[in-house]
């Protein structure tokens, strides 16, 4: 059986990539990334319980909280307040972590030659994304070459990313077509019980929703 | 005043790196990883002397053990021993770290781009290495190319490698035309107080002594 990576926040979008996945006859494996933002141990959990759903046994959270020691996003900089969505702004928002999915590929990249796995699902979505440079299918290409390159001759290792031309309505309706337990994921980029509602995070989320015509399973404040 | 981001890992080729650095009037700044190896300390220590030697106040240790969580390296997973020295077989040794390189330039350009560096120095050598992909000009332009993707507009990173072509005697008789302090410099895989002598890295830095008429100034056991 195909073994395939999957980068899993916690969130819809990973989410989703996982029932993709499934759905294309993949055996699943997980990697989770705490890197040192606010809600580290909320979407720890999220992933935990998503990896249950689906029987993941082979997994891995790892640490890489340095994001934290270099600053400069508010997800992770202590100093910088996490903003209200400007979903409509051009600008790269303050919660960009710098070159953050460059760091994500190339950590699952090492993880996928360890135990073999020909495929690598990230849940990057262009469209309607925050305009982070590193979410583009140029970026995720040219990182594909760069990983291919650098790794052992036998290791081929294809980046999938299914989302990346989706709306975050076109998300919603797949994961309720194809059983993505939304109510176990997280979204929210305040860290509290229930999420916030405001943060960029949760205003994309909810947008999509609407737009959508579904009912957001998870509480808000 | 340009501002170089040096990748130092406390060994003679990285050193270099900073010496060429500072002789093309670049401001340096550097960064140092600790993966897990086990001459971490060590290693570390040769980091901070060598920045001391050129004056570096900007620089940062990054905690990057994750790579002993995936195993696959007899450098980071203790139930692999180091091998000793096969200088000349084709085969990948085990001290292959998978994907390293791609790691550390991925954590690299995230640290440049946060302090506006525009320049990133890599000790990566092709020519007399141990066979590593991830050390080759091919997968080093491409991830440049990686890099400029997937980060903002106008951040323009250039990723150097000035050793990539040399062998360990033209790096050997480079540090001691450009005063590089190679007494200060760690290069064994094995972490004694004095280097051992018969790894993979003490043979290949022997060696290359020996080929360009030079005394090593460090003790060997």
């Amino acid at each position: 059986m195909k073994k395939a990576l999957v980068l899993m926040s916690g969130g819809m979008d990973s989410t989703l990539c996982a029932a993709i996945a499934k759905s294309q006859d993949y055996e699943l494996t997980g990697i989770h990334l705490n890197y040192g933002q606010k809600t580290q141990e909320r979407e720890e959990r999220a992933f935990n319980e998503i990896c249950q759903y689906y029987s993941i046994s082979e997994k891995v959270t790892v640490d890489v909280s340095y994001f934290s020691q270099f600053g400069g996003s508010s997800l992770t900089d202590e100093k910088l307040d996490v903003p209200k969505a400007e979903l409509d702004s051009d600008k790269i928002p303050n919660s960009y972590v710098p070159f953050r999915n460059g760091n994500i590929l190339a950590i699952a990249a090492s993880y996928a030659e360890v135990i073999g796995a020909e495929a690598l699902f990230l849940g990057a979505v262009q469209s309607d994304s925050s305009g982070y440079p590193d979410c583009r299918t140029e970026f995720i290409k040219a990182m594909e070459k760069a990983i291919n390159l650098g790794t052992k001759p036998e290791t081929n290792i294809k980046i999938i990313a299914p989302l990346v031309d989706m709306t975050k309505a076109d998300i919603i309706k797949k994961s309720f077509e194809l059983d993505s337990p939304l109510h176990l994921t997280w979204s929210c980029y305040q860290g509290s019980h229930k999420a916030c509602g405001v943060c960029d995070s949760c205003a994309l989320r909810l947008r999509g929703f609407k737009q959508a015509g579904f009912d957001d399973p998870i509480e808000y404040q």
